[in-house]
C-alpha cells in the first residue's frame, strides 16, 4: 500500500483544492495520504467533505514557502515548511513519495537535499509532460521532456542518464510499452549540436532496450515523432514555458477575437466543442505532474495552479510510480552509462 | 542606388517566384539587382513577365546548391554554385548586400568565407523574424530572434555582441525607434541561468543606448515583452522551429475539423477571415527573411518556401539596410563590448 506525502500548504490554490483532491483519491483508492500543513485548517477543510479517514493522516506544521520565494533561502530559515516536512517524512521512511503544487525550486532543492540520488547518477531532472499531436494510434496523447529546469547545462553522460530515468518513467506512467526517445538538438544529423550533442547522442544510441530516434528537433516537439524529449535544462524550461506560453496567447486571442464581432461569437459558439477539446489538451492544470527523477524517493511536482483533479491524478502517478518500483530499474540501467 | 545580388536559383520555389520578386522590385523602387542563376532560364521567365530592364541585370551560373546539400561539402566542390557567386560579387563591391532563399547553412557559411566580420565581432548571428502578440500601441507585429542556428554555443561576450548587432537591425527594419532588448534565460532574475547568462546579462545591461528589459523566459517570446531576444544558437534554433512546428500543426487540426463536421466547417466559415489574420500573422513564407548579422556585407536569407511577396520584402529590407549603413553602427556599439 503506497503511502504519499502531499504537501497541503503548496499552491495557488492550497490548502482547498489540495485537501479536495486528496479526499477524492481517499474515496477511490487503497493510496495512504498523509496532509502536511496546519491541522485545524485541514481538518476542518476534510470535515466539509467526505473522505475515507482510514487512508489519509494529518501532520501538523506551521510554515510554508511562497510561490514567489527564493527556494534555497527559504529553506534555509524555514525548517519547519510544510514542503520540507514532506520530504523528510519521505527520507526516513514514513511515506514512500511526495506531491506538491508549490514553489518548483522549493521541491527540488528539498528532494535533493533528504533524498540520496540513485547509485551512478549523476545530476537530477525535473521532468514535464506537455500536449501535442500524436503519430500513431495508441500513442499518448501527452510527451515527456526533461529536464526542464533542475540542471541548467549538462555534459553527455548528464543527458543519456536523463534518457534512461525519462524512458524508465514514461514507460511506467504513460501507456507507451516502448516510448520513443529523442534528443533535442538543432539538426537530425547525428553530428549537429556541438561536441556535447554529438557525444550525447551516440551514447544514447548505446543503451539496450531503449527505443531512440535520434535527434528531434523544435518543430517535431510539436507533432509527437518522440515520446520523451532529453534536453539540458536552460533550453527544456524555455521549451516549456514557451509552450504554456502559446496556449495562453491564443486563448487570449480567442475570447478577445469572440468580443469583436457576432459573426465570430457565432463562429466561436459553433467550434465550442472542438475548443474545448484542445484547451483541455493545453490545459497544463489538468496534468498530473513534473516528476523530480533521479532521486530513490520520487517527488512530484504538480501545477502551482493546480485544482483537485490534478492533485488527484499526482497522487495517482506517484503511487503507481511507488507500486512499480521505478528507482531499482534507472540504477540498472545507468550503469551502462557511466 | 543600392545594388542587391539575388540568388535565382535557390529555395523551393526557385526560379520562377525569385524572378517574380525582382521584377516587381524593378517596377516599384530604384532598387538594383543582379539575379544569378542560369541565364536564358532567367531570361525567359523575365520575359514571361514585366519588368524594368534598367534595374535587373543577370549574372550566369551553372550550378546550384541544393536544399538538402551538406552546405561545407556543397560550397567546397560547387565553386560557381549561384550563392557563391552572389557573396563573391558582393565581397568584390560589385553588389551591396545578397538575398537567397536557398540553404540556409550554404549562406551562412558562404558570408562567413567570403566576408569580413565587422571589426570587434566575434561571432555571426543569424537572426529570424517571428510572430507574436503585441504589447503596445505602435509595436512591430514580429519581434526578432537571435542567434537561430550559425554559432551553436556562445559565450557572454558573444551574446552580448548578438544584443548589440539585434538592436541596431530591428531599429532600422522595423518601426520601433528604441526596441525593447531581452536576454532568453530561465528565470527572470539576474542570477538565473549559469555564468554565461548572468555575465552576459551584466554585459548587456551596461551598453549604452539599448534599452534592456532583462531576462525574458519561454513564455514572455510569445507575449511581446521584447522587440529583440537574444539567445545562443542551438536555443534560438530549436525555439524559432517550435513556433514554425506549431503553427503547422494548428493549420492541420483545423483543416482536419472542417472535415469533421457540418458545424464545425460552419463555425470555420464564419471565423474566415479570422483565421485568415492569424494564418498571415504566422506564415513565415510572407516575412522578408533573416539576416546574417556581423559581417560588413548583409546577406539575407529568406525562408525556403519563399513566394514572390517575400522576395520582394527581403530585398527591400536589404536595400534599406545598405542605405541605412548598419555596420558602422554595429561596429560603434561593439567597441563597449570585447
Amino acid at each position: 500500500m503506497p503511502r504519499i506525502a502531499v504537501d497541503a500548504m503548496g499552491g495557488d490554490l492550497a490548502p482547498e483544492e489540495i485537501v479536495k483532491g486528496v479526499s477524492q483519491v481517499s474515496l477511490e483508492t487503497d493510496i495512504q495520504m498523509v496532509l502536511i500543513g496546519h491541522a485545524d485548517k485541514i481538518q476542518s477543510l476534510l470535515d466539509g467533505g467526505s473522505y475515507n479517514p482510514e487512508l489519509i493522516s494529518v501532520r501538523h506544521c506551521t510554515s510554508a514557502i511562497g510561490m514567489a520565494e527564493d527556494p534555497k533561502e527559504a529553506l534555509r530559515t524555514k525548517k519547519d515548511a510544510s514542503i520540507a516536512v514532506a520530504a523528510r517524512m519521505v527520507a526516513s521512511g514514513e511515506a514512500d513519495a511526495m506531491v506538491s503544487a508549490g514553489n518548483t525550486g522549493a521541491c527540488v532543492l528539498a528532494a535533493a537535499k533528504h533524498f540520496k540520488l540513485i547509485p551512478g547518477v549523476r545530476k537530477a531532472a525535473l521532468a514535464s509532460v506537455f500536449p501535442r499531436q500524436t503519430e500513431y494510434e495508441g500513442q499518448d496523447r501527452l510527451g515527456l521532456l526533461l529536464d526542464v529546469g533542475a540542471t541548467v547545462r549538462c555534459d553527455a553522460i548528464e543527458l543519456a542518464q536523463f534518457a534512461i530515468m525519462g524512458n524508465a518513467y514514461a514507460r511506467r506512467v504513460s501507456k507507451v510499452r516502448s516510448p520513443r526517445v529523442g534528443l533535442l538538438n538543432m539538426g537530425a544529423e547525428e553530428t549537429k549540436g556541438g561536441d556535447v550533442l554529438v557525444q550525447a547522442h551516440r551514447m544514447i544510441r548505446e543503451i539496450p532496450d531503449l527505443h531512440f530516434v535520434g535527434n528531434v528537433e523544435g518543430n517535431d516537439i510539436a507533432t509527437g515523432r518522440a515520446d520523451v524529449i532529453v534536453t539540458e535544462g536552460l533550453l527544456g524550461n524555455v521549451v516549456l514555458k514557451l509552450l504554456e506560453g502559446i496556449a495562453e496567447v491564443a486563448a487570449n486571442v480567442a475570447s478577445h477575437a469572440a468580443h469583436e464581432s457576432w459573426r465570430w461569437r457565432l463562429g466561436m459558439a459553433m467550434l465550442s466543442s472542438g475548443i474545448a477539446k484542445v484547451q483541455s489538451l493545453a490545459d497544463f492544470r489538468t496534468y498530473g505532474g513534473a516528476p523530480v527523477l533521479g532521486f530513490e524517493h520520487l517527488c512530484i511536482k504538480a501545477h502551482g495552479r493546480s485544482t483537485a483533479p490534478a492533485i488527484r491524478n499526482a497522487i495517482k502517478v506517484a503511487a503507481k510510480a511507488v507500486r512499480d518500483q521505478i528507482a531499482p530499474e534507472i540504477a540498472e540501467a545507468i550503469a551502462h552509462v557511466r
